[in-house]
């Protein structure tokens, strides 16, 4: 006990003196012409990305302990906070503030939900036990935070096939989350269990080039769908790209500090490198770009940088999992916003934010319905004071606030230029599980075309329905625009045309008449799918996002370098409300 | 008489020669990997940004001479075309085609208009005088086909002011079109004259980083704005931009293949750089790009190609006069689509093309409404055969249309990866032009901010009424994907907030109540604004886009070079109807 409140103490202060480095000392750094280039700067990013601070400390071990076993230590000194969003990063540090003996009040613009971009469509098919994933839709075995947070709050999680597996696979027990530190420590919520994952089917289908082949078929012989885009490879898109993109793998087992410094020689030289640019570089010809932008349906993002590529391919090892949620991913953020109750007051969406040295005012609009309704900030404006204030929206949200006096000048830059993608889904419910059946059958992963749908995503659950919700369009950036321009009732239309293509017309008797679609550029209240950067903008703005401003703090999934992870949106929650905690 | 009918046999061989190398030599070369890398085609890219063919003709002379003088000649053997849009490619290429005798049928998926990116507001306005433009809004004097085409067609054409002028200004007389090709041949529709543009005002204002000026104040020290970015550069943005992108101007008067060769060794250099990475090269420091990438409304565009912002730079004349139309931009398109009456089919959307060796069929759903109503394809179906087809919708529209045959690989490339940008206007009407108001009062240009508006737009002209409307907010890219998450009335009220912090409390009392906006991803028959090219997709897609494929040719600005202005569609509307006619 005593212990661990001392090792607690240490991780604040450390924490601390890293934040108060990203909002001074950094931010001084980047004015000065060529900042960019600084190594100084790529180091810092390196210890973000690796969750390590300068003296050694695993954050993502200290703040998996702070969320999940002790909390914060109980506040002699109770503050009144108001936490604008209620996304899992707004909840996480709502609660953590809350629990710690703080007066916290949240802030959440939709009128009829929190989440943010964890949101499932629920009671909207015609089978009343169907649901569908509007947004976040899977966590991974190397996010230890949410997944031990679902544990926690009694949310039961179950696996998620990102490559297909047989439709009568029946699902293995789950295993315990476990987390072994770079310092040797290791931390586990139950018995240690090897998770053998069921074997892959590989039935699911990949048309291109109007050439149909299953995954099986693509594995033993690549440089048929290849041939289509006159490429010439005969390894698979997945092996090619990892091969491409995993540079510092062998680093895994070395000292941390290593790796930091590894980390950040490759953040350095790839500062200014697009995906696109950055497998040139390699030597891919442009055919083997576009077979495998297509394959892996990356052909959207290929101009944005390539630190995030090549981050994930690095530091995710290939034999990760992938888990969901019962229920839906909503279940999560209902929970946490349960145990905070009426301190979230919704449709209240901000509008202005006034500081002095003193306090904080936010000033809000009355809002009613959700992100996709039509409306205008025109209810009754009201304003909440507080000692201090954590802004756990989007940075494009932000970009339609005041904020009096204005923010640093970095953090502006960062909410005018961050590049946020777009991301839309087109959701629709069958009667049967077609796709289940016969010989072919198979439950979960993805259909992959060069149609507009680009990725067709199948339930890894079975539902108490005889009929499931297919993802039938999962597309990103000018994909994802393309769909963007159309309206609700096309988007179904050309997703169950682009199925048809795979499964021929039985999608069409099968289809129940109900389908939904998602745009995240078109929510009100997201403003987009994520920050993904352009090539420059990780060293350019990344920092200034989580840099503290007077009395408030920042929090989102963006602040963190596991962008467009609720894994992300949990650590900077648990980081601003230590931020706060300590002032 | 004799003599123009030869140069006109010429220039049709020669124009066909070039479509038949764009569809077919090129398309093999585009295959080999490293073909991006490839001298020649960079000097056919080179060849079409100067409108110069294999043999030396004058496209832009030639195509000019086509649409205002003499047509094509008339046919011996008449045709049936299909033209699919009725913007002002499909429109000017039928109108050749029906004047030369060929029978068309344009079909065009807008219910209530044609002009597809031509587009007026009109009627909707409290002051019924009252029009504005919700996409192209101006002509350069160095595009001489789009002015002489409304001069010929009877629309008045009137200064647009870029930069501000006084008040009091009045209209100086309109020249008569002028164009001297590099063949020393000139061209006129009218008696040489001299235009003097009224002198610029400075009186627009430029309020970034919470420091305002006038643009005189701007143009006198702009140091002062500039330090606001903690950027050291004295010289203005706009001047500090021309001198780092204006690449080959002494070559203006060179004979015209040293100015292919430069161009095309241009193009190659600079073809897998973004102008940011440009700007890096040429030793700007980050803060200056965000300075002028601010100034010049270009943020959002940093990480586009610098192919077009070098294009720009270097072939526009820093003299060039702008020009609008009287009663908005849509009465050329209106004129051009009245010649053809009742061969428009309106709220027609292409869904198929089937083609064969003998003819071409068109499938189409029946539209209601225009582009920004709710709706799906699900109209009846109709048919249209013809002998040949000329598609001239945007690229994005393209995407949702199936092709039997297939088309080409590169051509399906394109309209899978080409780059499309995103544009957005609010445009609020006032009851009285408070701008021009008093010793600060100035007419048309702009005022530039770093509030979400980025670029506020002045009407030039004086309709015949005390109020006017002001592009309140226009935006590109990523600026415009901020407000196309909004709904119609959060757009109006924080464009409304935008101009309040550089005009005061009177623009609420000034405001009629009436906006209305136009998101240009939004508009479902348009997709998007334009094809704007990211890093290496001018070499890897341009080409394709104009190429032919069996019986159907390719129109719309994306396949000129002259992207995303009139100019350019009018130039791929003659090229289109000179290639069908040749067949």
């Amino acid at each position: 006990m005593s212990d661990s409140r001392v090792s607690r103490r240490r991780l604040l202060s450390t924490t601390l003196a890293a934040g108060a480095v990203a909002s001074g000392a950094i931010a001084t750094t980047a004015c000065a012409p060529g900042a960019t280039k600084d190594r100084g700067h790529s180091e810092l990013l390196a210890r973000q990305l690796l969750g390590v601070d300068e003296n050694g400390t695993d954050l993502t071990l200290a703040y998996l302990k702070i969320l999940i076993d002790t909390g914060l230590p109980a506040t002699d000194k109770p503050k009144k906070i108001v936490v604008v969003g209620a996304g899992p990063a707004g909840l996480s540090a709502a609660n953590l503030l809350a629990e710690a003996g703080h007066q916290v009040t949240v802030l959440e613009a939709n009128g009829n939900r929190t989440g943010g971009r964890v949101k499932t469509f629920r009671g909207i098919f015609t089978d009343p036990a169907l649901y569908a994933e509007a947004g976040a839709m899977r966590l991974s075995s190397v996010q230890p935070m949410v997944l031990a947070l679902a544990d926690k709050l009694g949310v039961p999680r179950r696996p998620f096939y990102n490559t297909d597996v047989l439709a009568e696979t029946r699902t293995p027990p789950t295993p315990p989350v476990f987390y072994r530190s770079f310092t040797g420590e290791e931390w586990s919520n139950g018995p240690k269990l090897r998770y053998v994952p069921p074997p892959a089917a590989g039935r699911s289908l990949i048309k291109v080039n109007g050439t149909t082949a299953t995954r099986g078929e693509y594995a033993a012989n690549p440089g048929a769908l290849h041939a289509g885009f006159g490429c010439e490879l005969t390894t698979s898109s997945s092996a090619a790209l990892d091969t491409a993109l995993r540079k510092v793998a062998a680093l895994h087992n070395q000292p941390i500090e290593r790796q930091v410094e590894a980390w950040a020689e490759l953040l350095s030289t790839y500062e200014n490198h697009s995906l696109r640019g950055y497998l040139m570089e390699q030597g891919w010809p442009k055919k083997r770009i576009e077979a495998i932008g297509t394959l892996e349906n990356l052909t959207a993002r290929l101009r944005h940088s390539v630190v995030f590529p090549l981050v994930d391919h690095t530091l995710i090892p290939s034999d990760a999992t992938y888990w969901e949620l019962a229920g839906g991913m909503a279940s999560l953020t209902d929970a946490l916003a349960g145990r905070l109750g009426p301190a979230i007051l919704m449709g209240k969406r901000m509008t202005r934010l006034e500081q002095t040295d003193h306090g904080v005012r936010i000033w809000t609009t009355g809002e009613t319905g959700d992100e996709g309704s039509d409306g205008q900030p025109t209810g009754p404006a009201e304003s909440f004071d507080a000692d201090y204030a954590i802004v756990a929206i989007p940075l494009t949200a932000a970009r339609f606030c005041t904020f009096d006096p204005p923010l640093s000048y970095d953090k502006r830059r960062a909410i005018i230029e961050l590049h946020h993608d777009a991301a839309t889904k087109v959701l629709l419910e069958f009667r049967s599980r077609f796709w289940e059946q016969g010989p072919t059958g198979f439950r979960g992963g993805r259909c992959v075309t060069d149609a507009p749908n680009r990725s067709i995503h199948f339930p890894s659950h079975v539902a108490d329905s005889d009929g499931g919700v297919v993802l039938a369009s999962y597309t990103f950036s000018d994909d994802a625009m393309r769909w963007d321009s159309l309206t609700e009732g096309e988007r179904i239309h050309f997703a169950l045309a682009g199925m048809r293509e795979l499964f021929g017309a039985r999608v069409d008797t099968e289809f129940t008449g109900v389908g939904i679609t998602q745009s995240w550029v078109r929510a009100r209240y997201a403003l987009g799918e994520a920050a993904i950067p352009t090539p420059g903008q990780l060293h350019d703005h990344h920092i200034a996002t989580r840099s503290v401003e007077g009395r408030t703090h920042f929090a989102g999934d963006h602040t963190s370098l596991n962008t467009a992870w609720i894994e992300g949106a949990l650590e900077s929650g648990v980081r601003a409300a230590v931020e706060v905690h300590r002032r």
